[in-house]
């Protein structure tokens, strides 16, 4: 009897804690509706681990097919898993694949991920007519203000397609305000410089522009009269080499285009809020989504700012509106927190590798790097390395003429720095690219310093 | 006694419910976790109903404070909800933003909607080194055969920042193969014509390129030479007449270059698949994603192919990953069913609208509309009328000389005939805009076509 109605009042108990579970249960946990499908991919393709030498994305080959995306496996890895690891293959050091940032991201999974609906923002225009995100452009200089690396104060903010094409852009819009004059512009940088300017003067061939290159040379020559329209690019941190750089040339016939896309914690003190009529920088060195193809322009002239947006109008209509909505995403996670975190993880990563590159280059005597000064840091508040993107690696013994040829028989394949506009005896080689392409890096360049008493240059052909 | 026993069984028999469900629950539900943030934003902002006469996105302004994005009304249309419709609001039927398919695409919400992680694609390249996702090519070859307006075999695929990248892109490699000939290629098309031809060519003003306009003109004139290099663009259905097209010239000087925007079952009779050199189509005109930024072209030869993808690298480095992931889904969900529900619900409402269209001008001496021969349309399998992007409307009265002003008097902005090389008196309406533009549109046409009688024409500039 007893038995019987404690058994009835532990059942009734339960009952009522059911009840209140699922009460709760289903007034707490929101219920995905529409957005299921297209998390619940997301979330699966996350969970492939690949070894940690790959990745799966929603997008890879087969998913048509209704196959599941396979790993996408980093260079030298291979297998369905990216488990395996190819011996004595070459390396990766070429391109600025910006893939160091990576772990970041997926650390700042739940923060930075977006859902884009079927309906999302189908116009070719935003609410205000343009083309361009207010909130995105709030947010960018929001970045400016809490890196102090730009100041933004009554200047224009343009978007394009990656600073690929801002740099277009820019140097068209520069190019015709030139029509007094009937000689094209001279357009001038520094050497070593950054190809895309010489490429894309001379694949537009514009009866405006001629791509004319060293800036000091012309300075000192005979053609520096004050008259010729000139556009000088400068690249602060300079690609390839990491430097700081200013303006060689001035007068009433010079316009200067800043190329800022290093001008971040990772790569370089923030020495100063820079302050010039046109700077670009890149989302690419930034936050390191390459893939997104988005860049951004400062600039304080309204007409040319003007003819800026009308190259970008008749050459893509504006930027995509899905990477609009996802770099907005992206840079609300860096402002968060002032960009602590991922400066801090930039820097920190850089710097690493900086390290391990310095202490096998001391020890060689037939390569050497580039040396910065340390400068003080407004952003980190302190004293720091500079830690460029590129290690610019000079060969130093005469019979070493071309570097590029010397590394990729080591299997390292960097950049000729004949690209660059310099000399054959340099070679760049990208160091913010993934962990395993660095990790392979170095152990390939241990190979080549380590033997470097046995085995003379010449031999190194026949590796 | 009974009755205790009773209560007892029902107890324990509920709590094996309880217990089942709980169990069954938790088996059968995803859990989200990463990417709960994302979808939760989404789900709220796509509940805003803003009164049918507006949306928000979840990029709105003022998201970056925190605040809910707020609706963004449709034109004429003002308030928190968009409830409150302007008396007498100017009618917008300028440009061609094809959001008559928006409510196609929030009815596939679930199957057409994306997540993008933090970490998507950050890479400037695909897994295969180029900036082309093999999956969304794959679906745009699919795409071309369930429609059957193109030919894709032998045929290179090249993505773009819309049409208007691949159109610079195209003009600027077929002037390029021009190099024996001293004189530059001239750019001729028919009147009318989409204007951005003209003012790409001339904004560009390369050495190699001048717009000469009228093709038909050509062909008549002395400068038919056979030796002038020639690049014909042809738009077929035409912006803005939607009229089928072919080709005016040939001949060994002449290249061709068909912009096919249009040529999709929303707006055309599928007369055949097309099987030329050099074809664009237009993600804007296909799904109405003008937003997104994409465009594709089918190329035949292979050294024209390498052109354009050297000016794509150059001027964006390939387009957004973002979008690309996007539009993979959403031609997914276009060619899942062959097409059917799309190109049925487009049609449908283009159709509809033309009807209603054609009723009213039906009613008019001063006006009147283009018109152009029922086909037989491969895709549906039967004899349709053309349902044209746009109304191209003559203003009939010998005074009416300027048919924009005459409408835009009557509040409503089209594009005046002269944009596209025509007469003034020939005005452009655009159809394809969302369903209260289309409505606000015949509001007021009615009350421009109805008063004809007593409001003579001078008069309307003092409505
Ligand atoms: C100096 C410099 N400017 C611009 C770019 C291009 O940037 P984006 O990826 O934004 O087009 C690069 C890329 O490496 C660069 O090194
Ligand atoms: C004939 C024609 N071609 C190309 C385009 C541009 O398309 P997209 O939005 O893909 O740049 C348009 C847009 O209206 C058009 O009418």
């Amino acid at each position: 009897m007893m038995q019987k109605k404690l058994l009835l009042i532990v059942s009734i108990i339960l009952n009522l804690v059911f009840t209140i579970h699922i009460l709760y249960y289903s007034s707490t946990t929101w219920n995905p509706t529409w957005t299921n499908r297209a998390a619940a991919e997301a979330e699966t393709v996350a969970s492939f681990s690949c070894s940690g030498h790959g990745r799966a994305f929603v997008d890879g080959l087969g998913v048509l097919d209704g196959q599941k995306p396979p790993c996408e496996c980093n260079n030298c890895y291979i297998g369905k898993d990216c488990s395996v690891l190819l011996k004595d293959c070459p390396v990766d050091a070429n391109s600025g694949d910006p893939l160091f940032l990576e772990p970041f991201w997926m650390r700042q999974a739940e923060r930075s991920a977006i859902l884009v609906s079927g309906w999302h923002r189908m116009s070719y225009i935003y609410e205000d007519g343009t083309y361009v995100s207010r909130e995105l452009e709030k947010v960018i200089r929001k970045l400016h203000s809490v890196v102090g690396n730009a100041v933004t104060d009554n200047r224009f903010v343009i978007f394009g397609s990656g600073t690929t094409q801002l740099l277009a852009a820019a140097v068209h819009a520069l190019s015709l305000t030139n029509s007094s004059v009937s000689s094209p512009a001279r357009l001038l940088t520094s050497i070593p410089y950054y190809a895309m300017y010489k490429d894309q003067a001379e694949f537009f061939d514009s009866a405006h522009l001629k791509f004319e290159g060293n800036a000091s040379a012309w300075k000192q020559s005979g053609r520096n009269d004050n008259i010729t329209q000139v556009i000088e690019v400068v690249t602060s941190p300079n690609n390839p080499d990491g430097k700081l750089k200013r303006a060689v040339l001035d007068g009433p016939n010079v316009k200067t285009l800043h190329d800022y896309a290093y001008y971040w914690p990772h790569f370089s003190p923030i020495t100063h809020p820079v302050d010039e009529d046109l700077s670009l920088f890149s989302l690419s060195k930034t936050t390191g989504h390459a893939g997104s193809r988005f860049g951004w322009g400062l600039v304080k002239d309204k007409a040319i700012y003007e003819k800026m947006d009308r190259f970008i109008r008749l050459t893509s209509m504006g930027v995509s509106k899905e990477t609009q909505l996802h770099v907005l995403q992206l840079l609300k996670v860096v402002v968060g927190d002032g960009g602590n975190e991922i400066f801090s993880f930039g820097y920190g990563t850089v710097k690493k590798r900086w390290e391990t590159l310095n202490k096998i280059f001391s020890m060689s005597t037939r390569f050497s790097l580039q040396t910065i000064k340390p400068e003080y840091c407004n952003y980190f508040k302190k004293v720091r390395e500079f830690t460029p993107s590129y290690a610019w690696v000079k060969c130093e013994r005469p019979e070493d003429t071309n570097c590029y040829e010397i590394f990729r028989a080591a299997k390292i394949t960097g950049r000729n720095g004949n690209v660059f506009g310099s000399e054959e005896r340099f070679v760049r080689l990208s160091l913010i690219r993934s962990q395993d392409d660095f990790d392979q890096l170095i152990a390939m360049l241990k190979k080549l310093v380590y033997h470097e008493e046995d085995v003379p240059s010449e031999n190194f052909m026949y590796i």
